[in-house]
């Protein structure tokens, strides 16, 4: 029987509440489809910061890289640790030491859920670029403290980088319906987006049967909530992407049914799932974190593993639950009950 | 009598259309409140780049300064001149030269409109950084069409630009409800967003009586569609003003309802008014543009002037129409019907 080794990275807050309940619905469908998880937990954590002076140990890295994939449930806990030192020290170093470069979050309402648009047409796969671009890092400030105090912030954006998350792009249209909107914003950004706008009109001749079409950022953000139905595939820069999949939540009920998978297409590396809320050190360990944002990040580690017809039994069961009503409505179920519903339904 | 001399710059596409409309109210209603305008329109436009080679003249800003106001329809044409050329040939040197710092964006549904949200709750302002951050321009390319090839866009905020433009959302929170949402990113842009979130810290010392909060803006664009209501200012910089202004004017109806103003606090240039949308060069001069939020525009450059009498009547002429349904249904009515009911509601 087939064994995946499996690194759990909890995390802070709900993080933890809803990696518990996702890994339990994990290991019942595994067993159901024949194979096995080997799930090896590590605390590291804001918690473990203040203990330890770092998010992760020196070797956390090395650590990670012998697994074949990571579940994460959330980082940060901004009272305890600042989030420039929490998510720099642990999610956004993992996301670019193992080249997870696509991150693939799907948006959709799932049956019984009630969106907050009046129309209830949304199924749409945002592909966000995820190593490089708004977020490198690059950076600083001179004249500090003084009057004449200036802070910049450079995006880098590489002919490498902005390809690969192109094509994967390309090549997840493909899979679907065939459309993909790549979004930018060059007519302000005349360096980085235009780049990422000539590149895309060059790989749009590789793939003849993908209709492709550029969009601004404010325009995108615009169509999401006035005409969704439109949409397919949305590729779009690390920033961009990440506001279009926190917009994208929402329109499909709340972060409380939005998933995510830093993947690394390339299999060079272990990929990581994490559900794309944050920590909600508000309602942490109170037994209301929805987990059905984890549960469907681990059916795409399911699916990232090839283990396809258990990633469906996955889906398949957090959608009984919901159209059963539960976990489909916001505060309303426990963390317990909704797993709960959603193992009964594996059976 | 006041004579307020107002250049009018129609610029492309329905630019044209939607100034011809908002000017016959403007003219109506100023005229009933016992002023008088001036108008003095220019061609500058991507025909007259065409012709001349530049957007406007080289004197243009020369010229422009000498008025109290500038009312502007829309520029672009990507068919005719690429938007790097047009808009940084005439909209965005207009708005830096003239430091016309804050981007102000009333979002609010209207009498009869129907919006894309189950909520009809929606009326925020939006305050965005007009002159500096993410649309710096500056940045560049290296290794040009190799493998190799880099681009880097850098983002600059100066403490100075900052903090005016903060403390223009202060003042705006304090006219209205008194709640302010500063919006950044400073989880994952260490110097622009951190700095930018340091000074609105300072500032809210000044302003005991309004209450600030931070958002990200991931966070920002999910909380406009799940929860509009906790909204009254918002104040973004340059770029996430500008994608948050084109979800707001979505939410509330549109882009045909979304009103702006580039406003210079300090009045040592002219501000200028303009719709939020575009040319739209597949609608131009068919009769079909709908001007209202032209019209809206022209209502804040009355406020602006300090005619406020005269402000409150073209918005309540504006909202006696929407509540008729004229207006209210984009794409239903030619301009034209939408701009004899306004005028007839002046009446
Ligand atoms: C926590 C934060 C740095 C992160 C991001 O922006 O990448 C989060 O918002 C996400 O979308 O995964
Ligand atoms: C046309 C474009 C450069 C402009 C901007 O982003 O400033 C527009 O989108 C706006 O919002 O006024």
């Amino acid at each position: 029987m087939k064994i995946y080794q499996i690194a759990l990275l909890p995390g802070d807050g709900i993080g933890r509440d809803v990696t518990d309940a996702a890994w339990a619905v994990l290991e019942k469908a595994s067993n159901a489809a024949g194979f096995a998880l080997s799930g090896t937990s590590y605390p590291w954590s804001c918690d473990y910061y203040l203990q330890h002076g770092s998010m992760m140990p020196a070797d956390g890295i090395e650590t990670l890289k012998t697994f074949e994939a990571i579940l994460l449930g959330a980082v940060g806990w901004p009272a305890k640790v600042p989030d420039s030192v929490s998510l720099h020290g642990l999610l956004l170093p993992i996301r670019k030491a193992f080249v997870q470069y696509a991150n693939i979050r799907p948006h959709r309402l799932l049956p019984g859920v009630q969106g907050p648009l009046k129309s209830d047409h949304f199924d749409i796969l945002c592909i966000r670029e995820n190593t490089e671009g708004e977020y490198s890092g690059a950076g600083g400030r001179v004249h500090q403290g003084t009057d004449n105090e200036v802070a910049v912030e450079t995006t880098i954006f590489t002919r490498k980088g902005v390809e690969r998350i192109l094509r994967f792009g390309f090549e997840q249209a493909r899979a679907r319906r065939g459309k993909l909107a790549s979004v930018t914003k060059s007519n302000a950004q005349k360096h980085s987006m235009v780049f990422w706008d000539e590149i895309t009109r060059k790989l749009a001749g590789e793939f003849p049967d993908v209709e492709v079409t550029s969009y601004h950022i404010d325009a995108m953000a615009a169509r999401m909530v006035m005409a969704p139905e439109s949409l397919d595939v949305v590729v779009a820069s690390n920033l961009f992407g990440d506001i279009l999949t926190d917009l994208g939540a929402a329109i499909q009920g709340g972060l409380g049914f939005a998933a995510s998978a830093n993947v690394n297409p390339d299999r060079t590396a272990p990929s990581m799932f994490e559900p794309v809320h944050g920590s909600a050190p508000d309602i942490a360990h109170l037994g209301i974190a929805n987990p059905i944002a984890a549960i469907w990040s681990g059916a795409m580690m399911f699916e990232h593993l090839g283990e396809i017809a258990a990633a469906r039994t996955v889906m398949a069961a957090i959608e009984t639950t919901t159209a059963r009503g539960i976990g489909a409505i916001p505060g309303k179920d426990k963390t317990d009950t909704i797993t709960k519903a959603v193992l009964s339904a594996l059976d």
